[in-house]
Order: C-alpha cells, then structure tokens, then sequence
C-alpha cells in the first residue's frame, strides 16, 4: 500500500483471465508485460492495464525493474506478495481481519479483493499480487503521510537477525524516542510547485522538531517561510477530522487482544483542494498498512502501537492547539 | 523504595545529629552502627532506630552486609543513593517532582523528606540516603506488587553496555511481550500461612498466565486450589479502587511531557485484613517508585510507560471483569 510521487506512466499489460484468485489461474492464461512503456495505449478489454502509483511515498518501489505495487484504472492497488513469512503473515492477515474486527474499525484498513497472479514489475514473471483498495485513487493532489506506528518494529518471534536490524532503525530513527517515525511523505503545494517530497534519507533523519514541522505544512496552505497551519481545524479537528478518527482507533487499541501490528503504517491522506472547493466527500482518510509482521495478539492489548498512537495523537493535538491560540491571537489584534 | 519480607530485626543506631540533610552534616556528628543486632536495645532520644524493611519484595536488599534501603519507626524510608549518574539521576527527580506535578498526582510518588548521610547497611560507613515515606508502615500485613512498567527499562541516552543488558532482562521477561513484569510480589494468606512470595527467580520466569493468576490471587482470600478473586470488587473496583487510581495515572501520562521513568514500578499496596474489617481508611495505595532512570521528556510524551500502563489496566479490568461474571452466575446457581 505504499505509493509514489514519481511520475510515471510505464504500464503493465496482463489478461484479465491471468489474474485469477491465487490457485484459481485459468490454463488459458496469456500474459503480455512491456515494462517501460512510456505511452500508454489502446488496450483490449480482457486486458488490465497495470500503472506505477503516482503516490507511493515509503516502500518498494515498482521502479527501475524492482518489484513493487501497482495499480489499475479501477481503483486497485496489486501489492506483490513476499516470498518468505512477510508474505504469508501479511496475506493471512488479509484473509482473517474482517471477521475479527468490529464493524466500525474495518473501515480504518484498505478493502481487501483477494489475490491474483499478476505479471511483477521486475520482470521475473507471474507472481501473487493482494489486490487491495487504491486509497489516492479518488484524490487528484493528495498529500500523504507514512507514519510508522510503534517504539518497536519488530516481533518478539522474529529471527534474531531481523531483531537486530530492525533494532538499530528504530534507535536510529524517532522511532524509540517518539514512538512513531514518519516513513514518508509528500505535501502538495500548488499547480505551480507540485509537491513536497523530501529524500528518503532526509525523511529518515528526522528530528522531533521535523516531525512538529512536517504536521503544520501537511494542514497549511504555505510550506515556507512559517506554516500557516489555516487548514488544521478542518483537517485535524472536526467530528470526522484526523485527531476524531486516531481517537476513535486509539480507543479500540486500548481493548483489542486480537492482532500486534509490528511495524504498521498509518496511512493519513488528505486533499487540501478539496478543502477549499468545500467538497464534503472524505478529504481526510486514516488507514492502517502494511501487515507483514501483524500476529495474534494472544490476549494481550498492542500497548506498543497503542503507546506510539498516543504519543502521534499528541503531536497532532499540539498543532490543532497551536493553531487555536494563533487564531484567536490574530482576532484581537 | 523496594520492600522485603525478610523478618530481620536487625537494626542500626544513627545519631540524630549525623542525619542532616545533605551538605549541612553537623561536625558534631557521631554515628554508632550495630549490624545484626537481633534485639532491640533502649535507645537515646538523640538516636534514630535504623531496621532492615519487613515488607520489600524487591530491589537490592539490607541483608548479610549488603547494602540496602532502611526505615525507623517514625514512617521513614531511607534509600542508599547509589554513586554513579543513577544517585544523582534519582535525587534530581525527588528534588524537582513536587513543583512540576500537578496536585492530583503528588500522591502518586512517596513523600520525599530530603537526604540524610546514614550510616550504610553494609557497614561501608555514612553514605547519603534519600529520605522518603515507607509506604508499608501503616499496614500490619501488606500484599503487595511491585510491576515494572514499560516494554522497554532502557533510555536511549543509557550506555550502550546498560542498553544491552537492559534488552537482554526486557527480552527474557514479560516486559517485551506484555509491557511491564512483575518485579516482586507478597501477598499475605493468613495469620498460619504467613505469606506467599515466590523467590526471584520464579518472578523473573512469569508468564501471561501466571501474570494472570498473580492478579487473581492478590484479591483472594484463598490461594489454592483456584483463587476465588472475593476481593476484586472492592480492590481492584470502586470510585477509589485500584482500577480508577491507574486511570487517574493513564490520564495523566496521555498527556504529561516532563518526564520519562524508564525501569520505574508500580508499586501496589492493599491491606485485606482492612477490606475483611470493613476499615474505610485506605486499604489499597498505588505509587510509583525507582527513578534511577527517569529523564525529562523533552516534550513527548512517556509513551513506553502509557503503553504498558494500559497493558496492566487491562490485565487488571479482566480480573474484575471475570469476578463479577462469576458472582452473577453464582447468584443464578
């Protein structure tokens, strides 16, 4: 579910009757990839025609012949299942959730459509795909954060190896000061600058006081000089706004003994133009990503995604406060 | 601010004179220190009564020359500063809690009377003590939990070789797993039983589930065969129950940036005797001891304590929950 400013338009083609349900591939399956093609073209109906996200700001990427995700037309992203346990826990996990989930909480995770051989951005042939919602298809400029959730990403039963390097990224990053890191981002500007999409490298070296910074551009009509934050009360605030939505999570945390999600993202998304044009359909969504290293929970809460949202809900409350104070200041004078 | 059930009546002889707050030790001081004298003996006015803690379940102990906390029998709890940054670590604490804690919370932290240069319980001579409430003098026979809290003991800004040894304990424990680990633990069974408190080792081994039974055990009557958790409502439920004492805390920490308590206790303290004879003056105390390792938070909060703080309300609220699930279904029998 992680996607990608970068602006291409290769295209993948793959036979409809190619993509079957994992298991379920038709033997009449014939599969054409043109990796690169840089224009699209006119495509026969049987065919689906697969994309590079646009918006994909962490993660694998479907670029340069590495295997990523991809998306179609219709509003599915194809993200490659991994080979070894990442991609059996991620699609096990796919499978259960909506069962074990209350109604009000399946909506903070991407539509789940099943699996289906899809040829792979790399080249190497078909592969297993989760075909999954496409979160910024209905977004023309979304701004995106990736923010991975928790002051540990590794599972206690992960191999020691895998403890180990995840370990040293957490402590490298704010992970295990702040209980969350952001992973990725792009902050949409204007038709005339684009977005703000800062290195990965960059984005990994962030500071307390990057993160601070980084929630007042995600809600301001300005990056620069100073944020003006003029969105934070819609996007932020609000019945249906970011902090409502992470509260209405948190509170769920706080009671779930069904799934630890090592090493999740909240996805937050917004569309500030939307905000402008007054539309009321969502133009902030919340979603939870990347399931690759969920378990049982085995009766006891998440305290350690628990621990990290809370302290993320008062890194986004301070901004909404801070914008309050600002407000109000700019009213008496 | 660890307790012992070690029965010892050793006791130490310090005069009052030498017990000056820190840096103003009159030159008049004279100290006279008897260690494991087993009597106790006429003592000059001018004398305090040192005794090796009857109730610490714990932390390093005054025993067979080592050094240790001590308490008189004025309420007083005297800890051993210990020399490296962990003294000074801890006395900074102490020295600036009251004034950045909000009135509703002090009572959570033991009163703090100063420091006191105390005649050391492993005879190493006078040595500062931090001076602070004994939390157990009030109660004849206290069952009590001493739960570290927090998935992770270790500050980033700890050395690395503290680090390591830090994660090695958090990884064989339940504290990775479960957010906290019970550190130590006396529960008091009868006036012929005396108490039940398992030897470190088997603490240190705990899992979920003997977490679990701990918590049913320590608001039952009985231990064995199966702990009939009779005190639960009264203990862990009610407007001044545990329970709502952790959500006064919970609040509190969802919110506070001063500090980070890394490697600190809750320290829960209840007087069944007092529940059984109806007594209304509190019977259940929840504090929160050991700062050694509590830095400021720079403004974020302590989100590794929040998470496993809710962790254990969690266990907490089952118990209470199962217990009144029982009674219902006794009352239909």
């Amino acid at each position: 579910m992680k996607r990608s400013l970068v602006g291409s338009t290769n295209v993948f083609y793959s036979n409809r009757h190619a993509c079957q349900t994992m298991g379920m591939a038709s033997s009449h399956s014939r599969v054409t990839s043109h990796q690169n093609v840089i224009r699209s073209q006119v495509t026969p109906s049987f065919y689906i025609m697969f994309k590079i996200p646009k918006h994909q700001v962490a993660g694998h990427q479907a670029i340069d012949g590495n295997l990523g995700p991809l998306v179609d037309d219709s509003g599915r992203f194809y993200k490659p299942l991994q080979d070894d346990e990442r991609g059996t826990t991620e699609l096990a996990f796919y499978r259960s959730f909506s069962s074990k989930l209350p109604h009000h909480i399946r909506g903070f995770f991407p539509v789940f459509y099943g699996t289906q051989l899809v040829e792979a951005s790399d080249g190497s042939g078909l592969r297993p795909h989760l075909v999954l919602q496409d979160i910024t298809s209905n977004h023309l400029n979304p701004s995106i954060l990736d923010v991975k959730i928790g002051s540990r990403t590794w599972s206690p039963e992960a191999s020691e190896d895998y403890i180990q390097k995840a370990l040293e990224g957490d402590r490298l990053t704010t992970t295990v000061t702040l209980g969350f890191r952001i992973s990725g981002l792009q902050i949409y500007e204007s038709k005339e600058s684009g977005y703000w999409k800062p290195a990965r490298k960059e984005v990994k070296s962030f500071s307390a006081d990057d993160v601070r910074l980084v929630l007042r551009k995600f809600v301001s009509s300005n990056l620069e000089p100073e944020p003006d934050c003029c969105f934070a009360s819609t996007i932020y605030g609000g019945c249906s706004g970011i902090l409502e939505q992470l509260l209405e999570l948190k509170a769920w945390f706080e009671d779930q003994t069904v799934y630890h999600f090592h090493s999740c993202s909240l996805l937050l998304l917004i569309d500030k133009e939307s905000v402008l044009n007054g539309r009321t359909v969502p133009f902030v969504e919340v979603k939870l990503i990347d399931f690759a290293h969920t378990v049982e929970a085995e009766g006891v809460i998440d305290h350690n995604f628990l621990g990290g949202l809370c302290s993320f809900i008062k890194f986004v409350s301070e901004v909404l406060t801070d914008s309050k104070v600002s407000t109000i200041q700019a009213s008496f004078n």
